[in-house]
Order: C-alpha cells, then sequence, then structure tokens
C-alpha cells in the first residue's frame, strides 16, 4: 500500500526561501506527518525556481525560452515544443507564467538533479531518516490529452525499476522493459496536490523498498531521458520533413529560422534554396520538395 | 490524502472468470477492504482479454498486430509502434506474450471503455457504492525511458480536469490545460501492483470528487485520446521522411510495405518510384530523395 498527502500552509515561496525548513514545517503540520524513514518527498520545480531567485521578467519570456532550448522539437501557432538543456521535450522550455507575479516567469533550474540532491541531504542531516527527493514538472505527452507530472530531478530513489534479462518466445524484447518508478510517483503526488491549491509538496510513503540513499546508475532523473540515438520521435512529422527538405538543400543551419515563419513562408523559404550540388533546383526537384512539405502526415 | 492498495489473492484468471466477483472477494480479504464510496479500482487490461477469452497462438502474433493496427507509427528492428484501433500508440499493438501460457499472446479488448462499464455496473448492482473503474496498460512514452501504466478504459472517473480558459498575458495557453488524471491514476496503481506479483487489481482511494457514475464527455479513456488533426508526433521523425518522399513519388500506399523493409532496402525502393508526373525522377531529384532518407533527424 501507499499513501499519498500533500500538507497545507506552505505560504508564499520567495528567493532564499529554506525549502528543507518548508517540507519539516508543513509536514510536520499535517496528520500525516512527521516524514518517516522511507518517505518519498516531493516538489515542485516551481518552488524550487522560486527559491532559487530564477524568475525573469515577462517580457523576457521568448528569451527565457531560446536559452533553455537545445533545439525545437515541433511548432504550430503558439505552441513550441523544444529539447531543453535537460534533455526534458517540454512545451516552451518549461518557462512557466502561472502562479507567478503579473508579469514574470519562471525558468527551470539548471540541474533539477543536483538540487534534489541537496534537498535531501538538508532533510537527512535535519531528520537522520532514509528519504528520496523528486522534483516535479507538468508535462504533455505526444499521442494523448492532458497532462501529467514527471520527475526532472530525483535523488535517493530508484526512479527505473528494470526488467532486465526478459524475452518472449520470440526473442523480442519484454513489453514491459522498465517501470518508470519516478515518473508515476511525480504523477501520484500530482493527483493530491492539484495544480491551484498552492500545495507543492507531496509525500509518497510505502516505497520504501526503492529509496536508496547512496544512488546509483537509475537514482537521478537523468535516467529517465532517453538517449537521442535512440528517440524515434526527435522532431514532430512536419518538423522531420522541413529539416529532411532543407538538409537535402543545404540548408539544415536554417531549421530554427524557418521554423519560426508562418507555415506557407516556410515552404517558400525552402524552395529558395539551393540543391546540394549548388545548383539552383530543377521544376522537378523543387515539385517534389513541395510535396514533400504539403503531406498530409496524419 | 489517497491511499493505494492492491490485493492478493486473485488467483488465475480464465476465459469466463467474473471479474467483479474477483474485484469483490480479493479486496473484501484484503485489511483495507471492503470498497468504499469514492473508491476507483484499476484493473489491468491482460486479466479483462484473459476473461474475455482473447488469446491467440503464439505463431499468430504478428497476424494479431496487423489486426489491431490502424497505421505503422514507427519502426526501428524489432520495435514496431502502431496506432491501434482504439486510437491508442503501442508498441507491438498491446500485444502481450508476459505473463500468459507459454506459446500464446493476449490481445487487446475491442472497447475497453465498454468494458470498463460493463465491470463498473456489476459492481454497483452489486454494492450500491458510487465507484470507478479505470483500465490499465503499460506503454512506453516518446523522449523517456521506461513505461508507466496509463487508462485505456475508464466508466465513472472524471479522467481530464480541465482548467478551462486561463491564459497567460500574452495569449498563450497555460502551460496545464487539463491534468490526465486517469494516466495518473493508472501510474499510482502501477506502483502498488508491480509486474510480477500477480496483483491485477488495484483500488486508489480519496479520489471521490472525481467520481462521477453518470459519466460524461470527459468520462471514458477516448478522451484522453489526442484528435489525430492535433497531434504533431503522428509518425516517427524517420518514418515521416520516408512517408513524405512516397507521397511524393506517388507511392504513398506504399509506406506499411516499404517500412517492412530493412532501412538500405527502404531507400532502394523509394529510388526505384517515379516522380507525380509519372516521369522517371531525374538525377537531381533522386539526390534530393536519397539526402532526404539519409537526413541524421537527431
Amino acid at each position: 500500500m501507499i499513501t499519498v498527502f500533500a500538507p497545507d500552509g506552505a505560504g508564499e515561496v520567495a528567493a532564499g526561501t529554506d525549502l528543507a525548513d518548508l517540507v519539516l514545517r508543513t509536514v510536520a503540520a499535517d496528520e500525516h506527518g512527521p516524514l518517516l524513514d522511507g518517505d518519498v518527498v516531493v516538489l515542485t520545480s516551481k518552488v524550487l525556481s522560486k527559491a532559487a531567485g530564477l524568475t525573469r521578467p515577462g517580457s523576457d519570456r521568448e528569451a527565457a525560452v531560446d536559452e533553455q532550448t537545445v533545439r525545437t522539437v515541433a511548432r504550430r501557432g503558439p505552441t513550441r515544443i523544444v529539447r531543453t538543456r535537460h534533455g526534458l521535450t517540454l512545451a516552451a522550455a518549461g518557462v512557466d507564467a502561472s502562479n507567478v507575479a503579473a508579469g514574470t516567469v519562471l525558468v527551470l533550474p539548471a540541474d533539477p538533479d543536483a538540487e534534489a540532491a541537496a534537498l535531501l541531504a538538508a532533510l537527512t542531516a535535519r531528520t537522520g531518516l532514509a528519504l528520496a527527493v523528486v522534483v516535479s514538472d507538468t508535462a504533455g505527452r505526444a499521442w494523448r490529452e492532458g497532462q501529467t507530472d514527471q520527475a526532472i530531478g530525483a535523488a535517493g530513489l530508484r526512479v527505473l525499476l528494470r526488467y532486465a534479462g526478459r524475452q518472449d518466445d520470440y526473442g523480442n524484447d519484454l513489453k514491459v522493459t522498465a517501470m518508470a518508478v519516478a515518473d508515476e510517483v511525480a504523477g501520484a503526488a500530482d493527483l493530491v496536490k492539484g495544480k491551484l491549491a498552492g500545495r507543492p509538496v507531496a509525500v509518497v510513503r510505502g516505497l520504501g523498498h526503492l529509496v536508496e540513499p547512496a544512488g546509483g546508475p537509475d537514482g537521478t532523473a537523468r535516467a529517465l531521458v532517453r538517449d537521442p540515438e535512440l528517440d524515434m520521435f526527435s522532431h514532430g512529422a512536419r518538423e522531420a520533413v522541413l529539416l529532411a527538405a532543407l538538409t537535402a538543400t543545404g540548408q539544415a543551419a536554417r531549421y530554427e529560422q524557418v521554423l519560426a515563419l508562418n507555415e506557407p513562408d516556410r515552404t517558400a523559404a525552402v524552395l529558395a534554396g539551393t540543391a546540394p550540388d549548388g545548383e539552383p533546383l530543377g521544376a522537378q526537384a523543387v515539385a517534389l520538395v513541395r510535396a514533400l512539405l504539403a503531406a498530409d502526415l496524419r
């Protein structure tokens, strides 16, 4: 059995707020407190960012997104999904304008795993308990409506429970190769914290068998990021075609710039390019590129 | 607060097993039983399929995958991710060779929402309680390692908690538009059930405010399937380029057939095609297609 509870009373978090103190104070005041051996403390990235002073003026929002972005994964209308410097795939690079002072935005911490480890060290020092910390963030998914919380930072928790070496009779990998424990923990915490209630901390109790304070290769949220070499969804369907067309016409470096255009202008920009040999595109190749970009990828 | 528990004692499920009886019997025998008003009963799709007799000979595995498949989303080596007739995006269409009799596979129920509704009706008739049912299945995700459980069927639960009409100062949609409640419920249940323990049922207690026996537009798991029109990841990056190249050369109907080839053979097959005007591809266009298919989409 697991129990998940989210204490009230966190109050406003500002630059410099002691988060270990916030966790211990709010959990102790809850009817299910204080913390016990084996508890997993789940904290929203939002309060980490606030405590670290990662607020930016709203007018710098696009610059903040760019700063966090390695490449654009997909873009449609106002929605821009990017791969962040953390390896996360997030709308607007996780730059967040909700539940912050008007006219400001928050950016994600540079290293959420390190922040989780620091908070875990502070909690351990003050309680002597074997605990774990998960830093959660809300994210959309491919193929599915709605958002779930996922783990973007972790310390002291086995984030993946691997079922190694199991294959079916056909030599295919088993359907389940590793349970993404930390993401399911973040989601369970979300069910209790909600989005509007001002409860940035939740405790998941009953997973002590997965709490490993010493950590290990699966002891940080970074282990949940798929290796780009193995990622079949590195780009949205349209964006993959655009990048391929640009690459084929010697313009791969213009990917981000072209993607920022509206869709008719994107096509025109590609058609203005030249073939890999430096010659202008012939009429047949132009027709081909046009068809590529117009292809209905549903 | 929520509590999640997974009773022991389910025993073997076979064609014809009464699942309402299984749920009531195992929950009643658990220290946290019996069921209470507002409980959400989470059941793996595997036991639904077993009870419905959806076992196939292992030799029919590929045929079973094909039968469940609307189109291939991505394919690499032995991994084939498809969109199923349910609208789900799943490796091997959810056809499952684990925890089943040797030499057999299980296919997903044709209508998991209807199965959830039938089970809910049976549980309600026998208890008089306001309950909800979620049918869970394990799935990989784009961009992230490991699998989580998600809801592929639901009845009596508000599967999406919408935050409608909230926009930031820039007119962009709020980062969170709808919490995918049922997927987070399935994930929380997975944390307790595990994969190997023979506990196919879990109860999530404490979400009574989201239990709505009458249902509504967000009362089935189908509401969690993104409209294909809005899906930016309808195809893997390489598959999108392949489909576009085939479309541009008048061979879109050959997409599945070409995708089943190994990668060098795929390229050759495309290059054997003709341009949209029926003329053979010129040398420049062939070079373009070759570059498109070779484009490094990382």
